[in-house]
């Protein structure tokens, strides 16, 4: 039996997702896509996960679409048209899904992290990477400019990086990388996983429904202007101070001990 | 006679107010946001003064929300529910006041800035804070999302970073603050007042009206499309080119001498 | 016969223009401004060119309107009223000009770069600037605020430093500028130019009709929501992917050769 292209491990109630075809540097193939959209759509429901990291088997996190795979594509009637519209429809998917979950998506990320591959690490809610970690968005090298992954990047870095990174094909550093705002932290290769399970282990310690009511206004308001944004949020964190765990949270910080919430238990 | 929870003084056409519930860690109770909405509309009309200052007294800036207040307002009959409504809604009628107020308004900011304390930090046009500060939006320690402080907080640092502190509830010191944009100026402790003080002192030192018609233009141009924008702003500054006072600053500096403002004199 | 106010010098498919009135200090006078649009009109049908740059002669790179011409417009019945609304428009039609164009624009700045000078830096989709450049956008100091600048600053920098520059007036250098995202790359004064040149030449050797697609694409996604975004951008890049010249990109990168452009060589 041939090894998953996309394994799953839980512990502590941190789900990892692992792309795993490192021949291919863990390209988003349509075999890819879809172990993620499958695994992803079954952690939407999973409420005893809190946190999920996604990494990348191998020298990489990941290097983008499978440029053979398109070519391939091609062979269509149509030159491939239809094919590409389904293909980044489909890698959209995907990445919609991540800010939509209910537990934060952390990127763990070494090597390169490259046109949809660095996407995927935008798109993700934090990132971890080890130093020497290269990111680009560097199709237009190659005369497809990275336009999906631009989407993701220019929600995270000021226009002009982005700009100079979507035209030149040029790579930032991970030290660059963080000071931009494309990740959050930067550690030696070898403790980027213990740094990553941290990270997570932090967020799925916070109580899950509150991170979950959290996660989903934070992009929700976003959009809007500053009233709507406070009539929205304050009804949110109305909601929040119902939940029976924020009431002992907050009545255990009043008398200095620790919470005893029965949600995080239940998960 | 108690002393008042919110102390204003003036000097030189500057208002600070000063958070002055040090036991509370000036918390915003009830009382607090009550009497900030009061100073702030009075100051909105009080042509007077070209900038404010808002510091706190004793050993933090502010510690967000008063948690025993909040527990209190369970006992209503609906747990809270309406209370904590309206406590959001008058907080954010607090935090939307401050962007629409015609002069500039400044945090002092020094010991801790958290939860709501670290939206009142967010939400001031700019921001001086004392080095050793910590920032922290962590109501997610105690089961209750920062929702509200992160509409001030995601508009003005990075998402990626924003998300972390949300979702950690980890600190951030004054420097790191500074990178991500969350604070302007970071001082030695004993400098801080003189140095919210210069700086109020520069924008007091402008001409008011100009000031005025530009804030307002600058929070309500943020959210239209280039064109929008600058049709808007072209019809601001084409308005700003008619004032009397802007015609002398425009002659004296042509005539390379100091402008005489009639308008900072009456004030 | 005069010099030009603008001069257009092109070589190996970038066009360079050099705003020519140093006198004036490079001035965005009427005459500069319908020069300029001239000019980038001309470019936004020129085939042959992949890539531009803007520069100023002499001291600096450019200071702004030309406060006396604007004062000599006073002398209209209306006070000048209507001939300020028309500058602003004029100027705005420049300024949401470069977006629009297909080629990259790359401001290079030396010397200061104020007010509308500040705003073309701003508005250029990347900058490279020389050591010891100063940025302000200091109309407030004469009781003008820069309404019109700050839609462009505003939409590269951090909101708080952004509202500084605009309240205070004071000026950020070239560091601080590449820090805070309005700048990309900082040199030495004397490299400036090799500099500008070299990120041109890079952009230039890019496939223009991918850096077409992906510019416009790149501007006009940053204002849709998520979702919508990436409906858009992957209709472009399946678009994207029809172009005979990216299918050979492509095909080369897969058997590792360098791509043979009939675009390029056509323009």
């Amino acid at each position: 039996m041939a090894d998953p292209i996309l394994i799953r491990e839980d512990a502590a109630s941190v789900a990892r997702l692992t792309l795993n075809n490192p021949g291919a540097l863990n390209a988003l193939s349509d075999a890819m896509l879809a172990a993620l959209k499958s695994e992803l759509e079954a952690l939407a429901n999973d409420s005893s996960i809190r946190a999920i990291v996604i990494a990348g088997a191998g020298k990489v996190f990941c290097a983008g679409h499978d440029l053979k795979e398109m070519t391939a594509g091609r062979a269509a009637e149509d030159g491939g048209h239809a094919y590409f519209n389904d293909l980044f429809t489909r890698c959209a998917e995907v990445m919609t899904l991540i800010p939509r979950l209910p537990q934060p998506v952390i990127a763990e990320i070494h090597g390169i992290a490259t046109a949809a591959g660095c996407q995927l690490a935008a798109t993700c809610d934090m990132a971890v990477a080890a130093e020497g970690t290269r990111f680009g968005v560097n199709g237009v090298n190659i005369g497809l400019f990275c336009s999906t992954p631009m989407v993701a990047l220019t929600r995270n870095v000021p226009r002009k990086v982005a700009f100079e990174m979507l035209t030149t094909g040029e790579f930032i550093d991970a030290t660059r990388a963080r000071e931009v705002g494309l990740v959050n932290r930067v550690v030696p290769h070898d403790d980027l996983r213990a740094a990553t399970d941290e990270l997570a282990a932090t967020v799925a310690s916070k109580l899950g429904a509150a991170v979950k009511i959290g996660k989903s206004a934070f992009y929700d308001q976003a959009l809007m202007d500053l009233e709507e944004a406070y009539a929205f949020t304050g009804g949110v964190m109305a909601e929040n101070m119902m939940l029976r765990d924020t009431a002992e949270g907050i009545q255990a910080f009043i008398e200095k001990r620790k919470p005893e919430w029965s949600q995080n238990e239940d998960a």
